[in-house]
Formats: C-alpha cells, structure tokens, sequence
C-alpha cells in the first residue's frame, strides 16, 4: 500500500523538474519543505493519548489547550509578551475561513475592495459569493489607503449611494503577488477607515510569519491596529472591532493539514462570537480537531519552531539566490524590488513586453513559466510574478537566466515593429 | 502533555453520568465507540510511507486512491457491484458540505424545502445563508412527496410567482429526528419532481450505512433514483442530474475526523464538476486530504468494517433495549415507531404533555432531557426525540423509566386543570 516516493499518488498536479521547465508560478512549498518526519511524530505522540474524546466534535473554537499552545507560538513569532488564546479561533485555513466569512457577513451583490493586484484564487472565491469587487492601487508600502480613503468619501454618483464595501480583502505582510509589505501608519489608517466607514477588514497574513532571516520583522498583524486608540486618533470616530487577522499553517508547516486560525483584536471579539454561533459550527464542532491536536504537540515539543526556522532559511536563501539571478539576467528596465519575506517576486517588464504573450514564449522556447500579472488584477500587462517556494536555490537561478534570455530575444525580435509603432504614434500627435 | 482519561481536554462539553441525568438530546458517538486505537493504527500507517506530498494541497476531489477504496467500501455497504470513484467528492463533512453547497447554488433570499420535522443544526446553516425555509410534512415514509407535488403544482398567488425552492434537503435514511426512511417509491417521484421543477436535492444520508443488525437495508441512497430512466417514467419530462447524497464519516468512525463524501448519478456529475470548478477548493485543494489518507488505509486494513459492524451491533442493542424500556414504562397514548436503524426515537406524546414542558420538568425532577419536537420545526409541541447513540443499554433504560415516570407524573398533576379547560371549551360552544 506504501506509495514509493516518485510514483504520482497525492499531488494535485504534477510539477516539472528543472531540465523540463523552472515552473515560477507554482505558488506551493518544495516537497522537501513539507516535515512529513515531524508530522509523523507529532500524529503518533497526540494518538498515543488514551482520551477518545480527541476523536469527538470538539470546541467550536478549537479546544483550549490547542489555542493557548498557538498563542505562545504566536507571540514569539509576533514578538510580543503574549497572545490571548480566547481572541483565536481555529479553522481549515485561509480558504475556508473567506469561505465560512463570506456566507456569514456577505450578501451576493456586495461590493468588497481588493488590492490591484491581489491573489486570484481569493478573487474567485469572492466572484463565486456573487460580491462587487472593486480594486484599491497598491505600491511598495502595501495597499494604497489614501487611494481607499478617496474611494470611500468621494460623493454618491447622481441616483447612487456613496461606495459602501461590505470588507476590505487584504494580505498585508509579504503580499501575494508582489510581496510587498503595509506599512504600519496605513494599517491604522486602515482601520481607522474601517471603524468611520463601518466595513471588515480580513488580512490575510498568511506570510506573516515568513519574513526573511536578518530582515526587520514586518509590522504587527493587521487586527494589533483595531483598537479604540488608533481609532480615537483618527477623529473621524466610529469604533474599532473590524478586523480578522486570518493565519494558516499551510505555508509554515504544511497545506494539506488543512488547519490555521483567525485573530481579533478585543474590540473584534464579537466578530469570533459571531462566526462561532453560525449554523454550519453549531453542526460541525471544531473545524479540525485532530489535526488541531497534531500542531499542538508540534509546538509543545518545539518542531513547529523548528521547520519555521528550517523554512524560513531555506526561503531567505531562494529569495537572494533568485533576486541575485534576475539582477545579472533581467534586461535593461525590468525592475523589482527585492522581497524581505515570503514566497514572491513582481517584476515590472519594459515594453514590448507583454505578460502573457513573454509566459507563451518562456514555455515554449525557454523551458520556464510563470503567472502574467493580468491574473491577479487588471491593468498589470506590465508584470510578472516569480514564486520561490518550489524550487531550490540552484533550479531557481537557472529559471532566471532563462527568463532573462528570453526576454532579451522577445525585445531583440519586437524591437524594429516596436519602432515603427512608435513612429506611427508620433504621426498622430 | 498526555490527558488523562476523565479529563475534560477535547470534548465540547460535559455529558452528565446517568447517576446524575440521562441527556437523551445528545447525538454524538459515545466515548466507547470512538475508535482511537483503529485511527492511531491507520495514522501511523499512512504516516509510515515516505511520500511528502501527503502533506500537499492535494486532489480537489480526494486523491484517486482513497475515492477508490471510498467506492469499494460504500460498494459493499450500498450491496451494489461497483460504485465509480470518480463520481465521489471528499468533503469536511456534511455541515461543511451543506455551507459549501449553500453558497454555490443558492442565493440569500432563495426558497428552498425540508422536512417538518428536520435536522435543526440545518436549518440554522439555511438560516445563515438567509434561505427562506418551507416545510414539508412526512411520515414514516419519509417526506410526503405528494404534498411537495402540492406545493410545486399550487397556482401563484396573486401577483406572484409560482413556488420554485432552489433546493430540497432531506435526510431519507433513518431520518433525524424520527429514524423513519424515504421508500423507494418517493424517492423515484422526489427525483421526478426535481427533473420537472428543475431544483436540487441535497440528500444528507449520514445514518444511510447504520442499519440495525438484522433489518432490511434501507433503499438505495438518493442518487441511485437519480437517472434518466426514472425520470421517464414520470413521464413529466425533464432531465435527471439534480441529486447530491451527502455521507459522512462523523456516525460511522469518528466526527473530529471531519472528513465525507459526496455522491452524484452519471447525470449529476456536472454538479460535482460545479463544485470542483469553485474559487474556495481552487484555493485549498482538497477539504481533508492528511485524514483522507488516514481513512484510505483503514478501509484497506479492514478497519474501517470492522469499527462499523462493532458500531451496528452496538446501536442495534441500543435501540432495542431503549424502545422495550419505552414499551414497558411510557404511560398510554404515548407511541413511536420502532426505528431500524441510525440515532433516534421519535414520541408522539399525549395531551396534555408538550415537549418543553415536559423536558423542564424532567430536568429538575427527573434526572433526564431530551430534544422537545418544536426544535425541530413547526407544530411538533406533541413530540420529543430521544438519542440512543450516546449511552450504553442499561443506561438508556434508567432513562426511559425516568422519562415514563415523569409522564404519568405531568399527566397526574394536570389532569383536574385539563377537565376545567375542557369544560369551559364545552361550554364556549
């Protein structure tokens, strides 16, 4: 019954090696970052418990023990003095948790903002909930707040009503595409939005804990700003609890657990309380109790710190080895800003490029791909994201220069049409 | 780290000694049929081979492997040859399931059906996503499918439309609250009905695989009816492929597994495809993969049969033992129908009993509760529901003497205020 490692029994899709093709856009951890050992040792000390009752409903929230264990990791990963367990909640992960959020606090027509660009596979979730997906600019410091703010206050269109979203989607640390980070002044800014305007707020921080070893830690999770003084700062008034921090451990152990959590601030706790009153966990219990129970031993014995730091390195050492690569391969104008933490790099490319039509050309002339910038947003034609979750340091570089080869032949061979293009311009002018 | 048996680590909540009450409300698996050392078997079998992408985001549906043992297993439970894995769907469970369905295929406002009475933690997860809930009356049958014709059939109102629920949701085997079962003849016309109105069935069959020792196998879960040819021989027109059977692992193994299934016709893949297709799963990949594993290997090893049949005999004596007590202790006019398999017992009690009252008046002076019909729909004050899922024989037969006496007890007590009510009800006419 045993699958040999190779044969092709659990992965959803098979994944090139890197003779084949340097897949940037796989967006999972390398099968040598997935601690199966750990977990294994995890899963036989939880079940060599005698309680049945591990194999029951459970807490709705995820049983006390488990939550207080995650609040100690997560107050050393936060680097803070502690974390209050009853303000997190365990749930299957990010995408269950958008899930479970939508059909409780979204209405199919709602308008929601994103960032431009945001991650695709969240966007698809919001389109299937059938919610009004309006994009906010984002730069170097995350999601654009003033941008939000002239959202937010610009007048009612004639016959309209002002633009009211129900929440604002965000991924405020090492943000998926760009990895770029909020800073902090817009994440008060943001939730001082959110208390005025009276929307939620779900960030999605599922890098958050995946900042580059000697990068400065990013600035606390979002629902650290939801509180009545950052909100009394602003002197718009309105109240703070608008926030869910949600956390996974799909990235920082492994997905397939299917486990991570939300975090409120206080004031936010009534939004917990909300969701633990739903219909679907009043049936159900906990969202993951026996996984919860394997994590819980991983942290008590210290091995969830243990791969988030192997993880950490390894990530650290695949951001620089590939941002290193794209700065000796990259032609002229393609510009990025080099990542502190996470799993991406955005990369500007200069005209004649073409997101789509470069991903065309990578894959069938030089044996690489990745996700164009059009996927996640509109207006993004002009980009590219590179993941350096899935492959070594080595393949990783080795994708670079081929991406760099083939942009410089994709600009060599548009240059002379690209020139009388431009000529044609000028005429018109 | 280890609890020890008798600490209160993992469960929900505290379930009260016999000595102390008998909660017939509860419907969970007792302690003694939660099988920790099957699951701790199977864990560290799966978790023995050295396939890291165990741990990955997994296939959508549930990897091929473990849909094939999935499919032999129900094979054997259904008595069928076959059934074809790639017409199974691994899910979280039936309220994950449910919260998924309800957001894919159906809108806040939407009408849908259900069983008067059904399963009241549905219908709170309908109440979530604002469904408007319309009650069906069954009986022991299962839902009276010509009064759903009824309905469906009635004229508008005026000025309105026609009554078009989005979806019917019942449980046809062993039903909750009332262990009845849908027959073979209302299942073909309910998929008849469905083909002509053109809505979906969600059929939850968690109890479907629960069958007494001894008793006829329940008729073939929902999507067997579910074909082209019974849709025919209603000769309403119409095209099959609007049946979705909902199993879970929660009754028969264990539910902080949080691990099912969902079953379709070959005409209903398309609603499996629907499912597949959505943003939240394009997102996680597959809802339980690492437990997926867990139960592939205890369905391989025989475990999972074995844990079933030792289930089966178990309630088999359960709701034996507790429907003699009930024969033997409840006063005259209180009358139920010996189920034939699944959780409960369902009392018709007499006047001037009522549900509520009578559950408050157990509480407080007999040591025993149970679920009052009321929580399960409209009009149902006449009615209780008893679990027998929970304690052991001899316990549940403390209870039903207790719950007898506290009858006669009630019935003693109201019995010269009931003669005054009736004598001033004479005299009104």
């Amino acid at each position: 019954m045993a699958a040999a490692p190779g044969t092709f029994t659990y992965g959803q899709y098979r994944i090139p090696p890197v003779d084949e093709q340097v897949h940037f856009g796989v967006g999972q951890p390398a099968p040598s970052l997935l601690p199966l050992a750990r977990v294994r040792a995890a899963a036989a000390a939880k079940l060599a418990e005698e309680d049945p009752l591990l194999l029951q409903y459970g807490y709705i929230s995820g049983y006390p023990q488990f939550r207080e264990s995650l609040a100690r990791f997560l107050a050393r990963g936060y680097g803070k003095d502690a974390v209050d367990p009853e303000l997190l909640f365990a749930t299957n992960g990010v995408s269950g948790a958008l899930g479970l959020i939508c059909s409780l606090f979204a209405t199919r027509g709602d308008a929601i903002v994103v960032e431009n660009p945001s991650y695709f596979l969240a966007l698809s979730i919001f389109r299937d909930f059938g919610l009004r997906v309006a994009p906010c600019r984002l730069d170097e410091d995350g999601l654009d707040t003033d941008e939000l703010e002239r959202m937010l206050r610009a007048p009612a269109p004639a016959g309209g009503e002002p633009f009211r979203p129900r929440f604002v989607y965000c991924i405020p640390a090492f943000h998926n595409p760009t990895g770029y980070s909020l800073s902090a002044a817009r994440k008060a800014h943001l939730c001082r939005l959110a208390a005025e305007f009276d929307f939620l707020v779900l960030a999605d921080e599922v890098y958050q804990l995946l900042g580059f070893d000697g990068a400065p830690r990013p600035a606390d999770p979002l629902c650290y700003f939801d509180t009545p003084e950052v909100v009394a700062a602003g002197g718009r008034g309105g109240a703070a609890g608008h926030v869910l921090s949600i956390g996974s451990f799909a990235k920082i152990t492994a997905p397939g657990l299917r486990l991570g959590w939300l975090q409120a601030s206080p004031a936010g706790a009534p939004l917990l309380k909300r969701i633990y009153n739903c219909g679907q966990l009043d049936s159900s219990g906990a969202l993951n109790p026996l996984i919860s129970g394997v994590v819980h031993t991983m942290i008590e014995s210290g091995s969830q710190e243990q791969h988030l730091a192997a993880v950490r390195a390894e990530l650290t050492q695949r951001g620089r080895v590939l941002g290193d690569a794209l700065r000796a391969h990259l032609p002229p104008g393609a510009t990025f800003i080099q990542p502190q933490g996470g799993y991406f790099i955005w990369i500007a490319i200069p005209p004649p490029l073409h997101g789509m039509r470069l991903m065309d050309f990578c894959v069938v002339k030089h044996r690489t791909r990745f996700h164009p910038g059009e996927r996640f947003g509109t207006g993004l034609d002009g980009f590219i994201r590179l993941s350096f979750s899935y492959y070594s340091a080595p393949d990783l570089a080795v994708g670079a220069q081929r991406l760099g080869e083939a942009m410089r032949e994709m600009i060599a061979a548009s240059a002379p049409a690209a020139s009388i293009a431009d000529k044609a311009e000028e005429a018109k002018q």
